[in-house]
């Protein structure tokens, strides 16, 4: 149970999936206050049953504070986190700007729980992607060491938070009526197209997205070994994730076996059904705590039997983003 | 030079760009005749500046007709093709029906012109996904050669036809109007949704369009040993198919020798700029003859330097269907 909890950017796409989860799952604290820029303070919110004003985040709004879900961005992260942990609180960060920091903690409840207990102050949220990623890709690691992975992925619109979704609906109305489309946020037009997920291109061609997806992995599995690629994309979807993941291990294994480890995994719910066809899609993935995961066969193209193909789909908005800060607050809250 | 040319499925996706083809080519043909099922037959329908009627597919269609553009779907082709054969017409089939047959060439022209000439009456012409990843993959192939490919494609509507292009676009319009979806044509919404390509499974998990991409590869490069493995998604993109293609190469290759050989690779256009980004997009591949390739980078998970990340799109009607065929017949004509 904590005294008060603070949500900084409470109006944007992942700060309200934190307000609603909070409602939802009755989170343990006594006292909630919402911080977001001046742009939005004054704005009214229900949590938990009660009417609150959405405040101007400035240096002294941690005072008395014990946790904070920081989902603002990296640069409001970088400014206010190292205040908010010198007034005492303890900051959950769903920005990049703290994940690689070797003394911050990057944590999937159902990945790496106990590094949770390592932390000075700040616990890292990992990227989206990252997550919907590792949720099944663990518990497989356990049983036989992953070697590599090569995952394509068909991100939404929600990635970019609410005004990117807002977007695509607009534009999508615009190409619908012939009417000019004039991209805004997105560097492309994003109605009935996708592109290349607009982040920085770093020296070696991938995004940082996909360097995320390669990094953070290697980080939370302690694995410093496991060799990954990615391609990451923005596809006209709204708010989950999918991702198709061809998974190289070190020893055979069947899709049988995969089938009956992730049918014990925490967070999996696997739909895989040949006839009639059923397998994961961002319609069914969206407002739900799981991932999907589903064509699970062996890849054909390796003749020893050590790989495997799959899909797999998650709401970015939730175990992407504010689900998995929940649970990551919901262990705090247990060693207390 | 043809006498008289035929296109059987002339009102459906496919049949109206090879129409349209046709004329901005100035495709060489004294006559051409249109054909279609009952439901089709008596459109008007403009092609190379003459007015001209559908007529109804029967048996004596081919009767004097010395070419025939076959896009009506598998079982149309079974049963007509052979009775075109036998009255001396040479048949180029979009569909799969001949497609593995070991006595009909399966071509790409920018891939393998000289199986044209050992056909006995049909050429086929392959599944558009593997067009589309065919022509930037043969060139590499043949300068060093590809071991395994690992593709996730980004399929759009019109591969299922015109039908499921205007489905796709009355989908979205309920979706944004808050009526409901009702999917007819598609098994899924297809609005702001993706999901697996709705082809038959086979016992080894992959769906027909998957096996397709493998067994048609291996078919036009000569050689059975390449190994692939392929993840088919449909989203909701109008007629350009994606595609994330991870190369193994027999020997270390950079991506600077990428961009050398394919700048000078035919049917393959170099959009791959990361400052302002730019890369390959559905709706600049749209249109448009050229495959575009980007995202040309080294596959940091494979130390050895041997693997190459490439994302490309090609317009599925264009060259993933109607542009190759009448390039097919562009080569006939060259032989006559």
């Amino acid at each position: 149970m904590f005294d008060c909890v603070a949500v900084v950017g409470a109006t944007g796409a992942v700060g309200r999936e934190f307000i609603q989860l909070i409602s939802q799952r009755g989170f343990g604290a006594k006292r909630f206050k919402l911080l977001a820029s001046a742009r939005s303070a004054g704005t009214a919110v229900r949590v938990n049953g009660h009417q609150l004003t959405v405040e101007q985040l400035d240096p002294s709004s941690f005072d008395g504070v014990d946790l904070a879900f920081f989902s603002a961005g990296g640069s409001v992260s970088k400014t206010y986190a190292p205040a908010a942990v010198r007034s005492g609180c303890v900051v959950v960060d769903n920005s990049s700007a703290f994940r690689m920091d070797p003394n911050t903690p990057l944590v999937v409840p159902e990945v790496n729980p106990d590094d949770v207990k390592s932390h000075s102050g700040v616990i890292a949220n990992p990227n989206c992607s990252t997550i919907i990623m590792v949720v099944p890709l663990w518990p497989l690691h356990r049983e036989n060491p992953i070697q590599r992975v090569v995952v394509s992925t068909y991100q939404a619109a929600s990635g970019a938070g609410q005004a990117a979704m807002h977007e695509l609906e607009q534009q999508t109305r615009h190409v619908l009526d012939a009417k000019p489309v004039v991209p805004r946020l997105m560097p492309f037009q994003y109605a009935f197209n996708l592109f290349s997920h607009n982040s920085d291109i770093g020296d070696n061609g991938y995004n940082t997205e996909e360097m995320k997806m390669i990094n953070e992995t290697r980080k939370m599995f302690h694995c410093d070994d496991i060799r990954i690629t990615a391609t990451c994309v923005r596809v006209p979807v709204m708010r989950a994730h999918s991702e198709a993941i061809n998974i190289r291990f070190a020893r055979p294994i069947t899709p049988d076996e995969v089938r009956a480890i992730l049918a014990q995994a925490p967070g999996v719910t696997i739909v895989d059904q040949r006839d009639p066809q059923h397998f994961p899609m961002p319609i069914e993935a969206s407002g739900i705590d799981d991932v999907l995961v589903g064509r699970i066969r062996r890849d054909i193209s390796e003749p020893d039997g050590c790989s495997i193909d799959m899909f797999v789909c998650g709401d970015q908005l939730r175990k992407g983003a504010a689900l998995n800060g929940i649970q990551i607050a919901e262990l705090l809250a247990q060693s207390r």
